[in-house]
């Protein structure tokens, strides 16, 4: 196996330690997060792929915001009028979602072609095609001191999923709804199911659910 | 599509609930956490989906953990000798990393078959087989006030990747090293890449590379 030190890696050349670093996780959940400003009325869509699950009582989830980036106007916007939607993104439109990460001047809804869509009197925007969407509030928000990242906490209002891929249990088929996974900083991938697992115990062997 | 309130959700049945939530982020990052128990020299290993990426310079990652958790273990032992390891899950063995979640009153490595293996004088244990295999250092905690959740930042150590899998630029081929994806709190998946794509530019159209 190929070794790498701290040094080594702080040492390497810039493009290198960003797509080597951002691969090391393994895959990664992406979702379009959908905001709008509340001013001008311009919305935003920006693909993410530092979402993950705090809580489920309440329902909370984290989304991690580099600092200075061009990701700035979702933050902007979400701190001015505290909802923000996250968006599944599917294999046929994760080109689009992909090119929302480009710097525009228009929304990235126009630019894109996505279709934005309201929701029971939400404000932030959703992606029309996205089978599974999520609204959230704004609950609260970290600047983590070591590098200035910035951790916002959305508490899940609203949650809008396709029925086909929704268990009794309450898990959600994420190979049916065609959900897109990414690793680094660009490439995109589709899972493919190994199988579900019963809780585990150490006197019982493994067993598929 | 079915839809959700936070009412809804609050008033489902527990685990329900829990299946749900987790579920909605997407597909999530898998990692073996391993331990040691300074005093006892006891390790441990425990699965987890909560890792992600915090920054490349210096090379940060972060973890969460619930609190009152079985995974405390994992995390008295990072408190204690500020160091763990994270090693991808293997298709061959995701059912033993599965495993790693009951409450063994053994070491994981012993009670679920996978070897351990101690590198350049690293204190914590890597899983053997692993493809990648990262050695932290506790960077930082930061308890979140929502909900008691822990935080701990990591800086990379030590990486060890599978050669044939990483590229020149840096990007770790996922599919290559046959890194596992999970979902919900019981699901495992492999993942099957579509493309890389370009750095996005409002002038340019989206290419693969």
């Amino acid at each position: 196996m190929k070794h790498f030190t701290l040094q080594d890696i702080l040492d390497a050349e810039q493009g290198f330690r960003r797509d080597f670093i951002n691969c090391l996780s393994g895959y990664k959940s992406l979702n379009l997060i959908g905001t709008i400003n509340q001013e001008t009325k311009v919305t935003n869509l920006a693909p993410f792929s530092q979402v993950f699950h705090i809580g489920a009582n309440p329902p909370l989830v984290g989304v991690l915001f580099r600092p200075h980036s061009v990701e700035r106007h979702t933050l902007e916007n979400i701190r001015q009028n505290k909802c923000f939607t996250l968006n599944h993104v599917m294999a046929s439109f994760y080109k689009a979602a992909h090119q929302c990460s480009a710097r525009w001047k228009i929304s990235e809804f126009e630019a894109t072609g996505l279709k934005e869509e309201y929701k029971d009197d939400f404000k932030a925007p959703y992606v029309s095609d996205s089978p599974l969407k999520i609204g959230c509030s704004l609950a609260d928000q970290i600047t983590l001191s070591i590098n200035e990242t910035v951790l916002i906490i959305g508490k899940i209002e609203h949650v809008y999923v396709e029925e086909k891929a929704l268990g009794e249990d309450g898990f959600i088929d994420l190979d049916k709804l065609g959900t897109v996974t990414s690793s680094g900083i660009d490439a995109y991938h589709v899972g493919k199911r190994l199988g579900r697992l019963a809780y585990a115990k150490p006197d019982k062997p493994v067993k598929e659910i």
